[in-house]
């Protein structure tokens, strides 16, 4: 077997591991680690939860003395630095590694480099760039977020297969099936904030929670899944979601944003429920710096789960990285509420997506799609 | 090789050829045939257009001398009266084959079965029901009109992702890329009629017709289905489209069906244009009676291409067998035009659909679904 595709199968399985912290890490990266001599496996890693040990020092610990001479193939470069652990490229050199293999450098411009630069100098063989796509799909929000400071968006809406999210009334429970709903569980649980209006929470008394039973995982993942539940973050411009709404009621942390807290904040801090008020240009929440509030905590994904208003909004702000459309195979007819609210009047106006899945989740489909700023043909 | 296996073989083999009639054979249905010894390929046969020889004639002629003691693969059940053919089933007689495969029997409840009995009688062996529903997916227009009377109609929709066929302003060129609009042009090819109304035909000035350079095929195929140019129906309560639109422009004949000649009935006769008056009970064109006028004249396959009043009105008549939608990855905003006039107000009246096929065509996505009439969670 040329060694070429040896170390892409071991960075593979590397992957593969990192794939498995990918509702847990939140505000970390999700990174794993195999140690390999001669191609055969001796010790494999990946970082499960913030204060935990990294993926490197984890596969270390399980090959144990194998590692002296071994090569290791990691997600993402090693750190340089003592953070709440101390740093992994001293670990793999005192180990005795004698080669590392990274996906990719770390994507903070700041420190970029740095831990590679240690491992040469300890005269350890270094290469990076293996899967190095593969890898960064692993952790879009936690890229962003080193390199702008702000989170991966991830716009999700349910639609009947004409565009609609849920009737003129507002009555739009259930457009798609249980797996379809499931699955909207999954992305909840690998983000670090959910995002919702008033309007919404309103008409459905939506908890956005992580529920262990509905995600579709089995049970031990399940559980350490909705052992860490998502920000919530309630768009409530006007505050008009009152205090008994489930939102509130269900454990776990709440952030409501609004443009004045006028004279019922008392009610929200007596409640323990964290009031930020950022009045934008137009009289609403400010949209972009709430973004850069939930960067500033940490929070490398977001998922903006709304009505066509809000969702709008955020569209229309530039502010969405990933569009994800679950398409149910039903008509809700011309009355019903668009998918988004984009004023448009000529179709030059209309905005191109490049669809970068399709897949059939249950009954329905589920379309992911990124804005395309330039014009296509 | 198993017996079974070889029949399904050669029967699959007998579904290519009949595909190869698939925009020439009306009003007649598309029909492959093959003969074969022992496994062996000695005749092949298709019918190519009404009035020429049919498939089993065809690979008679082929097949010569081997045909005797030779097994056919027919897509249909041959038939066993005069039309402006003798009966194949006495041409296979003729010529000693000793056995008959048939995919399906004749859809003419009048006549179905007679044909393989009169070859039963002959001392043919005779099986059917061989990859019965490929054979039917051939032929659905003429299946269904033999059976009801009724064309299959199918109802074409260019979309954006959020559901929208138009701008208010009525713009429509071009939601969707060249692939996509040469496979519409490939669905008209294989149409008896492609049915527009005013509306559209004014807004978009479109023609209708099949043209052999944009539909894709190889230049012998595209010119046999250029030949043929399905019927143009033109729904047009009100007469409110002048005759020097393209439509009336173009070679290739045009109905145009009102609810009321008035005074410039004489216009349209004078220019060969046949007006047909339909009216119907709520004072607009009586969709039904038209389909029903079409099946009386030999359209197997209609194809509705509309804007979403017409489109909804076939809809909501329950007169749409299949629903194509072809959708593009952008957005055309929440004020654009809907994919269908649905007037529903309650999720219960939302209308499920049985996806039957989702494929990309170019950039964009072509979603077939089917109605479903009854409630399904």
């Amino acid at each position: 077997m040329p060694e070429e595709f040896a170390d892409r199968r071991l960075m593979a399985r590397a992957i593969q591991l990192a794939a498995k912290g990918l509702y847990t890490t939140e505000p970390n990266p999700r990174v794993g680690c195999v140690l390999a001599r001669d191609g055969e496996i001796v010790g494999e890693g990946w970082h499960v939860c913030a204060g935990e040990g990294h993926a490197e020092v984890n596969a270390l610990a399980q090959a144990g003395e194998q590692a002296r001479g071994a090569t290791a193939y990691v997600t993402l470069e090693p750190c340089s630095h003592f953070g709440k652990t101390p740093p992994c490229a001293d670990a793999l050199i005192n180990a005795g590694v004698s080669r590392v293999v990274a996906a990719m450098q770390d994507p903070n411009p700041q420190v970029a480099g740095q831990g590679l630069a240690r491992l040469r100098a300890a005269g350890i063989k270094v290469d990076c760039g293996l899967l190095e796509s593969d890898a960064r799909d692993l952790n879009p929000g936690f890229i962003k977020r080193m390199q702008q400071g702000l989170p991966w968006v991830r716009l999700k809406l349910a639609m009947s297969l004409d565009g609609r999210t849920a009737m003129a009334s507002g009555e739009s429970q259930w457009i798609t099936g249980p797996q379809a709903r499931a699955d909207v569980q999954r992305l909840r649980a690998r983000s670090g904030a959910v995002i919702s209006g008033a309007d919404s929470v309103l008409l459905d008394d939506s908890a956005l929670t992580v529920r262990a039973a509905e995600l579709g995982l089995d049970i031990e993942l399940a559980q350490a899944a909705a052992a860490r539940q998502p920000l919530r973050v309630l768009v409530d411009g006007q505050l008009r979601v009152p205090l008994q709404q489930r939102l509130f009621r269900e454990a776990g942390p709440v952030l409501v944003v609004c443009t004045d807290p006028q004279q019922c904040a008392a009610d929200y801090l007596s409640q323990q429920i964290e009031l930020l008020t950022l009045p934008g240009a137009d009289g609403k929440v400010d949209l972009g710096a709430l973004l850069r509030e939930l960067g500033q905590r940490g929070c490398n994904e977001v998922l903006v789960e709304s009505g066509a208003g809000l969702a709008g909004a955020f569209w229309r702000a530039g502010l969405v990285d990933e569009l994800i459309v679950y398409m149910a195979p039903r008509l809700l007819g011309s009355r019903a509420r668009p998918l988004l609210e984009l004023p448009f009047d000529e179709m030059a106006e209309a905005m191109d997506l490049d669809v970068t899945d399709m897949r059939v989740i249950g009954r329905d489909w589920r379309i992911t799609a990124r804005p395309v700023f330039s014009f296509r043909e």
